[in-house]
């Protein structure tokens, strides 16, 4: 920022700000520009300073610089960066401006308000200041400054010192590069202005002359198909191809295929057109490509293309929609039969018996085959719901009470597992924890609280170790802060003696508690049912078993999540501490409780002791 | 724990623990044992000092202390708390004796080791500890030590200096209140035990005699049924009186009832019999007075009641077990038509439509009104699906639609007016924040870093203001953390310069994006059928408003819930700083860490990003 080799014209930064602030805050624009100007202070201090001020006297700024190319000057330098925040932060004492909480961005905003007040005062004196108004935008409006371009040559402005058209132009080729202003021009389907363009740069007339020619002899709309189409706008493309006729949709459907502009086109036609059929069909195509059957299949069937929908619902399992279409085809009732079976047998495979039930009770007329899919899917009571409505109580005993049996034993064996697994992890984390906090203790007794060796031992504990990864994480700081938390798991390794055991070990921990606790509602339905069946014994143990895991796993909660598991440490102060020594004791305490939100410390997780699930018949 | 009032015997406790621990080391129980009774010491060191030593070598301790009266002395003062954690706690460097891992007490566990090594030594000689062992158990084992004096009656050993039944029993009274012994007595069933505690205690022989003469003359188990009704063994008592035959069976249902021993008396009858059945319909009762009445009907059902069976389940809308009983009993077809109506419309009331169709559309017979309940539930695709089932297309048009654009207009709105608090909130929280940390660096400018004067600034911030809670919570603590929890919240308002309002705005957004994050799947469906209807605008207005909400409550959550919200803020140093300082600095954030869990910070709500609901035809 400061002018080099020039050693008299260095000043005092926060002497000259205080000074710019003087100025900006009595309005006196000219002073603070001419100021900047000369020590090379980024302009958009004029407005960050104060952006409601400013906003507020545009016509004084202006009038103050007077000069068109200071004002172009000011508008070429503006930046969206707030320059109070970085460059020239504001002093303590003077107050935070509020921002003004409008969404457009500052570029914009200041460009818009400048333009409108020179447009006010007189559009010839400042046109070239419009200009550059307009261009400077974040999305630059360079049609409309091609417009007032155009404009001026049609109606030359009769002001004396008015800017001519030709003059414009060239300013606009300054700041923008010419092959992009033809394509502009181009855009506008003006060819006034494009042959204006055209003339202005270096290009060959022999090159743009005939393929402006060829333009000119097209019918309109397809004439600004060409063009879009050339400009790579296909979107506008497709919208004026769609207005040239039947005999160009077989070009349209070529353009949406190419450039996948379906739900575009889809809009462009009536939904009771051949075309928009047509188009439906191309997009299911599409959709069905991308793993989408099941859209596709609403988008055929809407369009009236039920065979078709029939077949991509199939495909997407949306057994519902795939049997309305059947039913409204309609299908032959052996057909339907078949379709239901092939629809079931794949929700089986997914898992979702009750769907497949359904299916197999209702369209495939297989109550056997539906009921044991529930026994299978462990949906004991609507299992007996068509027992009973079939009458086929039969499959009570051959089936239904096998499978409770089967399934009060698995479930008991399955908590057995769970609480061993929980239990040997918790003893173990009891162990690793222990070890970490005398290897902690070690290091500062030994080295006193002395950081820099401290850090050394940085193996001795996860504390220490994780520090590493916050330091090779400023090198990656691209990586996305969610994919690093993944990559950090990864890390985490239940072996004995893994560096973040003991954080692998919560996660386990916490693993196993959601997954029995999730368990509510199937156990008090397998409770249910065996009750009804008099197999109390087997309740009773199955209740129990489940009931003394959840207490366990519940009084686990505090003991492998201690209430301040980050600041359970508190600083080493005795009568020898010095300042320096318990600073050091907190940074190190600080640091854990930093990198292990780095590394995501699993939180405990939620039991809904809400839900209850024991039976009170049982003891 | 010290003499009184004699200089002469204080001894340094350190000085006098070294050796003791010297002396059980070596196994001179004796020396430990002699120097501990005289200096007051608690008995129990000896165990604590090293339990799994004192295990293997209780032999030793017995021969060494060879004084029964020692042995006694030591049993009685045993107590469940560790000596070496509180009392006489361990020196830094000796180290931690691994505690065994079992799950018996450890007054138990000492109280068998000595009794069975005694017992294998000479029980006749250790007799009067052996029943001190027993008596002293957590649970006393009164009948076993009584049963041990009956038995020395029974057979006075021949041993020089054996104890005699009179010694044994005349001990024990001391050891244990008479009263209770004489119940014990009793509960033997063995009634000249009773006679030898009677004879031994202070009662009137014409009190006790009639009431023994009249239990020896009943029935061995109506005897011990009386017995056990007299010292309020209900169990026992119901297990007797079953025993009793047919004519008693009255009395058992009186006892059950009034004693709610439900449970147990269904395991003592067979679960054919007729007593089964009468014991099931009381249980059923107290059941649905209990409002159980599920678990009522399954008991009445299993049992041979569908009738009343069939009342429960309705009571509890059971539907499907209403409906098998129903289709059991078999009721006939208008009335199960009648009952299906019946729980659809309590269903209904329950916002469980997709349950209500199934009873209305499959039992009474009325697809329509089936419809109707899907249409409400927001279940398009399963309402369409029986539409086609039962060819009513002309539902779609009457109802469907208006109902798809009825919820389409509802959610928009909805979610907009979520957005709007959200946003409302979000900005609060951030004045809020800026406020109370303003506050917070004002306190410590002003005072500086004096904990105390800090103190009364209290009110300042939450920080300070939660440390009046933790205060409050040591003169209530008898409450439960989780109630503490409760009532902590319950103090949060959102009140504008409520204390705590920070944390009330934090739980109200965590609300709303646990709310509008649970819309995934109803979106989705809604979105799916208004595409299938042609109302493609309704649908992408839903999609971009709903997928706005998640993006900007998804941003949002970093800021409402910055990483390390306890950690953020470093202690105060800098060249003027001194360790008094810094360590003021840090304690003011330790509090605000340890209280914020005291009032459970709201967490960060999970987002289910896995859950994908957008549309891809809509853009």
């Amino acid at each position: 920022q400061m002018p080099r080799g020039n050693l008299e014209t260095i000043h005092h930064r926060a002497l000259v700000l205080a000074q710019l602030r003087k100025w900006l805050d009595s309005l006196k624009f000219r002073d603070a520009f001419e100021c900047m100007r000369k020590l090379r202070i980024n302009l958009n201090f004029i407005y960050d300073h104060n952006p409601k001020a400013f906003l507020e006297n545009i016509e004084t700024f202006i009038k103050q610089l007077s000069s068109i190319n200071h004002i172009n000057l000011f508008l070429t330098e503006l930046k969206e960066e707030d320059t109070t925040g970085s460059m020239y932060p504001r002093s303590e004492s003077s107050p935070v401006q509020p921002q003004p909480a409008s969404k457009q961005k500052k570029v914009d905003v200041v460009c818009d308000a400048l333009r409108s007040v020179m447009e006010s005062m007189d559009p010839n004196k400042f046109c070239l200041s419009i200009l550059t108004a307009h261009v400077k935008k974040t999305v630059p409006e360079l049609e409309i400054a091609l417009q007032k371009v155009h404009e001026l040559r049609e109606n030359p402005p009769k002001a004396p010192g008015a800017v001519s058209a030709e003059e414009a132009l060239k300013y606009l080729l300054f700041l923008v590069n010419v092959n992009d202003l033809y394509d502009y021009s181009l855009g506008t389907y003006d060819f006034d202005l494009v042959l204006m363009v055209a003339e202005k740069s270096q290009k060959d007339p022999k090159e743009y002359l005939p393929f402006l020619n060829m333009l000119k002899s097209l019918e309109p709309n397809y004439q600004r198909y060409t063009i879009d189409k050339h400009l790579k706008r296909y979107r506008k493309a497709l919208h004026h191809l769609s207005k040239c006729g039947e005999e160009h949709f077989p070009e349209a459907l070529q353009l949406v295929k190419e450039q996948k502009l379906y739900s575009e086109a889809l809009r462009l036609y009536s939904a009771d057109s051949a075309h928009y059929k047509t188009l439906s069909c191309a997009y299911a195509e599409h959709l069905v490509e991308q793993q989408q059957a099941e859209q596709a299949g609403l988008l055929l069937w809407r369009c009236g293309e039920p065979a078709r929908a029939l077949q991509a619902f199939a495909t997407s399992s949306s057994w519902r929609n795939a049997i309305c279409v059947a039913q409204q085809i309609p299908l032959p009732p052996d057909q339907l039969a078949l379709l239901a079976r092939d629809l079931a047998e794949k929700l089986n495979e997914q898992r979702r018996y009750s769907e497949a039930a359904l299916l197999l009770d209702q369209y495939a007329k297989d109550c056997e085959e539906a009921i044991l899919a529930l026994i299978t899917g462990a949906s004991w009571e609507e299992a007996l719901r068509l027992i009973y409505m079939h009458n086929r109580q039969d499959i009570t005993e051959t089936n239904l009470k096998p499978a409770i049996l089967e399934a009060v034993n698995t479930q008991t064996s399955f908590l057995e597992a769970q609480v061993g697994t929980f239990t040997r992890h918790k003893t173990r984390l009891a162990v690793v924890r222990e070890q970490k906090e005398k290897a902690r203790l070690d290091m500062l007794d030994e080295d006193g609280p002395d950081c820099a060796d401290a850090e050394l031992y940085s193996e001795a504990s996860s504390v220490m170790t994780n520090s590493k990864y916050s330091h090779s994480n400023s090198r990656i700081s691209s990586r996305s802060s969610k994919n690093r938390r993944k990559a950090e798991r990864k890390k985490l390794s239940l072996k004995e003696g893994s560096p973040m055991e003991d954080r692998a070990l919560m996660f386990a921990l916490a693993e196993i508690i959601t997954t029995v606790d999730k368990m509510r509602e199937e156990v008090h339905n397998l409770l249910k049912v065996l009750v009804l069946f008099q197999f109390d014994k087997q309740a009773e143990k199955l209740q129990l078993t489940y009931d003394e895991a959840l207490q366990m796993m519940e009084a686990a909660v505090p003991e492998v999540w201690p209430e301040g598991l980050q600041t359970s440490q508190a600083p080493l102060t005795g009568p020898n501490s010095t300042a320096n020594s318990i600073m050091a004791s907190f940074q190190q305490q600080q640091r854990p409780a930093a990198s292990q939100q780095d590394a995501e410390v699993p939180t405990a997780p939620k039991m809904r002791n809400g839900v209850k699930w024991k039976l009170s018949v049982l003891k």
